[in-house]
């Protein structure tokens, strides 16, 4: 049980480091999140990640290399030929990727282009919004008796061929909202029942949060009529019901609450 | 984009923070959850948690309600009546699982717990386990064109009638070393390949971490063979064959690292 921690590593210039964001509550960046931005001289950030996270890097240049829905503002070989660049000129560099950086969102192809490169790099896990975001809503994404396993996949992937949906409990859909009508189509062929609840959340954890509910045959209506858009995230399964015990306590006590907060 | 951040919430007596410390490395401990553990009167930890995450606690009194395998220590029932309790009297209580306290590891049951009693409480989120021990071992859970979605289970739940194994191109298996023969046996039966490449993680993101990889149905003689035992998590896909583009190089330039340090 007992055990020496690694010693804190220091920054080192030329080094890339790809860091998970969380999912937009502040408080979710983890120490060494915190630890990297502030010694970074230069930060590419994602259009997820929330002003309060962004300000922890205070001594660092700012590149806004988001990608907003399908259009990408700047190609994914463009970021990584900038990465390779940066540090090769001694910066030291941090990827600021929203939740996690290897749960999509292309870090996997970063780091890849980096190790080939033989550029230095260092993962920092981030809070996944898959689990968080659902958690912040009162859904829990396993529960005993209810859900023992959870799967993860994005609404882009439904929008080709298959591969089919994942089969699991509890199914997340991370940028889910455009595709809704297709997600709700493959998790019925993958056998899910069109009664099983489903929730909607709009900028999980961030204070314009918005959860809708509803049933997972009525999930491309939903989004339309509620005017859902993205970043949204999709959570199918019956622990979705959860949401009940859970969270209508917020209204009534303001007893649940994710983590929130500027932490300094 | 720009957003005005929460405020930051002053920790409440008589209220329970359910914390997830994160897979075990004191670096990926999350802000807020540093925050809570400062303020705490009184801190339940699973036998999971590092001792550098627990001396953050500075002011609490620690009690190790710790599960080792199948026996616990402390049953569940006691410990939600424990954190009832301790609420009640007025304490600042923080409830510190290893990984995420909703994704397995009972965190759920808990909040249910508390919610029906009527103690307030608030869901802290951590790096989770599932994701981030991979990524630490070189293992990205998804990456573009070779895993597009991502399932997380438990060796318990093998060990039991189905609910079949979940469904997705990485399968993430937590607890798995005890029941890595079910375990094996339930994905080759939900369509994996017998030649798909695994990996067994033991005490991932710790100093001693140790990685070993196989093929899907070699697991269990693997495990046996090179003593492998809990904690251990289990990761099955073809993703795992990215490990020796990404985790080679450590070896060689000590170029690749995952969070890791005393952060203070």
């Amino acid at each position: 049980m007992a055990e020496s921690p690694r010693r804190s590593a220091a920054l080192r210039a030329g080094t890339v480091y790809l860091v998970g964001a969380g999912p937009g509550d502040p408080g979710l960046l983890t120490l060494r999140g915190a630890e990297v931005l502030a010694a970074a001289t230069v930060v590419y950030h994602d259009y997820l990640v929330t002003d309060p996270i962004l300000r922890r890097a205070a001594h660092a240049r700012l590149v806004d290399v988001g990608k907003v829905g399908h259009g990408p503002q700047t190609t994914q070989d463009a970021i990584e030929r900038a990465l390779v660049q940066e540090a090769r000129a001694g910066e030291c560099v941090v990827r600021l990727k929203g939740g996690d950086p290897f749960v999509f969102g292309r870090g996997t192809e970063e780091a890849l282009a980096l190790a080939d490169a033989g550029v230095p790099f260092e993962i920092v896990p981030g809070v996944s919004s898959a689990f968080a975001v659902p958690a912040a809503a009162g859904i829990p994404v396993t529960a005993r008796g209810i859900a023992s396993s959870v799967a993860v996949m994005t609404g882009h992937s439904v929008a080709g061929p298959p591969p089919a949906a994942p089969v699991a409990d509890t199914v997340v859909v991370l940028m889910g909202v455009a595709n809704a009508a297709a997600v709700r189509d493959r998790l019925l062929q993958s056998g899910m029942k069109p009664a099983t609840p489903a929730a909607v959340i709009q900028r999980g954890t961030c204070p314009d949060e918005r959860v809708v509910t509803c049933r997972l045959d009525e999930l491309p209506e939903v989004v339309i009529r509620e005017g859902l858009t993205a970043p949204s995230i999709l959570v199918v399964g019956e622990a979705v019901r959860l949401r009940e015990r859970l969270a209508l306590r917020v209204a009534a006590r303001d007893g649940v609450r994710v983590a929130a907060g500027v932490h300094d």
